[in-house]
Parts: C-alpha cells; sequence; structure tokens
C-alpha cells in the first residue's frame, strides 16, 4: 500500500480499485464455497487465488465470520439479480412462478457456479453451526420460500389457480425439485434430471391451475 | 497388543474383539460423517472418539481411502436394514411405496444419525471428486432410487397405480422429497416440514392410484 495521495483523484481510484478487489474477492469466495463450503475459504487462499496480498484483502476483513457473512450476502444478491428478477419480467400469474423455477434451473446449467448452488452448499455445512452465519443463511433461504409463495397468491389473486391453494405448500414442493436438481446433478445425468424436474414442476403447477393451456408443453 | 495367544479360545476372542472395534469405528465414522463429511474423519480423531489407540484402528484401515469405502459400505447397510426392509414387510403395492417414504422419514425423525442422513452430506462433499468413493456413493444412491421405482412397478402390477405410471419420474419425485426434507431440517421447523413432506408425497401417490381409498387420510 501506498502513502495516502495528495491528488483530488487518488482516493476515488484507489477506493475504487479496493471496492473492486472486495467484490472479486466475494465472488471467488462464492465460488469456491459452492464446490467445498464456507469453512475452507481463508485469506490465505483467497489472495492466492486472486493473486493479491493478504495484508489487501486482511483491510476489508478483520476476520473469516466477516468473510463469511458478506459472502453469503453477495450470494444472495446474485440470486436475487439472477433468478428472482428474470421471473418478475413475466407478467404476473402462474407463468410468473413457472419462470422463477426456470431461470433457477438455468442458473444452475449455465453453471454460473462451479458447485452448482452457493445455498445447497453452504446449508450443509452451517445446519448445525448456530451462530450470524447460519442465520443469514437461514434467512436467505426463508426469503426464496417466500417469494415462490408469494408468486403463486398473486396466481391465486389472478384467478390462474385454484382458489385456495396452499401457497406455502407449492412454494415448498418446487423449492424441493429444485434442491433436488442441484444436488443429484453431481451423480445422475443433467439432461435427464432436467427433464425429470421440469416435468414434475409443470405437473404440480398444472394439478392447481384453473385453465391448464396457461402452461402449455414446451419441447424439453 | 499382546503376543499371538496360543490356546485354542484366544484366536477367536480377539478376532472378535477386532470386529467389534470395526463395527464401532464404522459406525462413528457413519455418524460423524452425517454431520461434517468424510473428509474431516481421521484415524487419528476416530481413535480420540472411540477412546481406543490409533494404532488398532490402523490394523483394520491401511489408509483413508479404504476407511471411506468401508463407512459408505456400513451406511448403505443401515439404510438397507432400517429403510427398505420395513418397507417390504408391507403388502406388495402403493402401500410398500408409501411405506419406504415414511421408514425414510422416521429415520431422520428418530435422529438415528445426528447429521440426519449420511447420504445426503457427502454427496455434497464428493460430487465434484471422481474416485471409488464418488462411485460407490452414486451407486448407493442410484440402487435406492431403483428400488423405490420397482416398488413403483409392483404397484402398477397389482393395480394400484394407473398403467403408464412413469415409475422412475414418481421415485425421483418421492426421493427428491426426501431428500429436500432431511436438507431443510436443519433451517426449518421439523414439524412443519415433516406435514408439508408427507402430504407432498400422498398427493402425488394418489395422483397416480386407481383407488384413492388405498391411501386413506391419516392423523399426521
Amino acid at each position: 500500500m501506498t502513502e495516502e495521495p495528495t491528488t483530488a483523484h487518488r482516493p476515488d481510484g484507489r477506493r475504487l480499485r479496493g471496492e473492486r478487489t472486495r467484490a472479486a474477492a466475494l465472488d471467488a469466495v462464492v465460488a469456491l464455497a459452492s464446490v467445498d463450503g464456507l469453512s475452507g475459504v481463508s485469506l490465505a487462499r483467497l489472495a492466492d487465488e486472486l493473486g493479491v496480498s493478504k495484508s489487501g484483502l486482511f483491510a476489508h476483513w478483520r476476520d473469516k465470520e466477516q468473510l463469511q457473512l458478506d459472502a453469503v450476502e453477495r450470494a444472495r444478491r446474485m440470486w436475487i439479480d439472477e433468478v428472482c428478477r428474470p421471473a418478475l419480467a413475466e407478467p404476473r400469474g402462474v407463468r410468473r412462478l413457472w419462470a422463477a423455477h426456470q431461470a433457477r434451473m438455468d442458473f444452475y446449467l449455465a453453471e454460473r457456479l462451479p458447485g452448482g448452488c452457493f445455498f445447497a452448499a453452504v446449508l450443509a455445512e452451517f445446519g448445525d453451526r448456530p451462530g450470524p452465519v447460519r442465520d443469514r443463511i437461514t434467512e436467505a433461504i426463508a426469503a426464496w420460500l417466500a417469494f415462490l409463495a408469494r408468486l403463486a397468491a398473486e396466481a391465486v389473486a389472478e384467478g390462474q389457480l385454484r382458489p385456495g391453494t396452499d401457497v406455502e405448500q407449492l412454494a415448498f414442493e418446487i423449492d424441493a425439485l429444485g434442491l433436488a436438481a442441484v444436488t443429484n446433478s453431481r451423480v445422475m445425468d443433467r439432461s435427464v434430471l432436467t427433464v425429470r424436474c421440469r416435468r414434475a414442476v409443470l405437473d404440480r403447477l398444472r394439478a392447481h391451475c384453473t385453465d391448464p393451456s396457461l402452461l402449455q408443453e414446451e419441447p424439453a
């Protein structure tokens, strides 16, 4: 690190560099954690991975827990931007709910993260470790289930899903199939898995639809 | 270790003791791995856990990979004895298939393993590590899915599930819900989870049943 610069521009440049390093570091942590979990990610390993000095990273994170908390936040933001937001581009109703599940499957199929899913990887890891990291992971998963339930409730309000549909139950089932898709992707053929998962969710949605033609058969 | 004994009885006693140690060690590995995965289980940690000498364990396992392979085999045997076998006590048909899922849920609810499920824990861990341990895990999971599909095929043959039911698809969906139950049990209320999972599987089975009264509503 250089001394405090004296010109007006340098502080911004330096802060920007610092922010870029921070963002790049968090992206790397999220990617690594999707494969091996968060516990194995140290500042030393991260510095190696990014080709920066450990002291540069230490300026951002004084301890491993803060790094883990920031990584959970980064993964949650990624999920909102790349899974929730594309679904919201669809009009309210059953197709928006279907789009949310599809966006999740696309996220997995595109191998956006090397291990498939940050949250599936860290869920097992922190499930038995009470503390703030586990709390944030739990909140993020609850928010995703609530998002799916809200889209289902909108579809009921639009008259596209039958009145009285248990939207929390439906959200749970759609999420379970997405979770099974990413978990099994490591031991089952991905194309078979995608077809099975797609068909299972379409079947669930059609069973509750007032007009099954809202979800037309599409080529898998 | 004592010198080779000279009486006729001692070799049996010694072998029995050795087998008991081996069995106890594998049970401990399966339990530990259900929480943290197999990678963190070393002979040293195991010796500590069991209060035996590391050299005593070393007589059974010359390397960590063999210990991991034997643990997978032990977990598979436990699953067959405690999940598959109780289901086979039911007559062939849809109730046997339902019993298999119920036995799995009972296994989780009884906290038979501290982390819930050995296979769910090691699946994430070894998914990206090709080798014999991953192969055995994959085989065990494929065997479970094939078991569920076979029970579904029996139910079709008995005329209890509709002809043309895609038994592999049904097996996949039942398994997905069981997997979601154990994975989410770390971050969701277990009683809610059990009710949701039970209802989802009953709904799936009833949708394919020729006679829905075969699966009567039971108190959750």
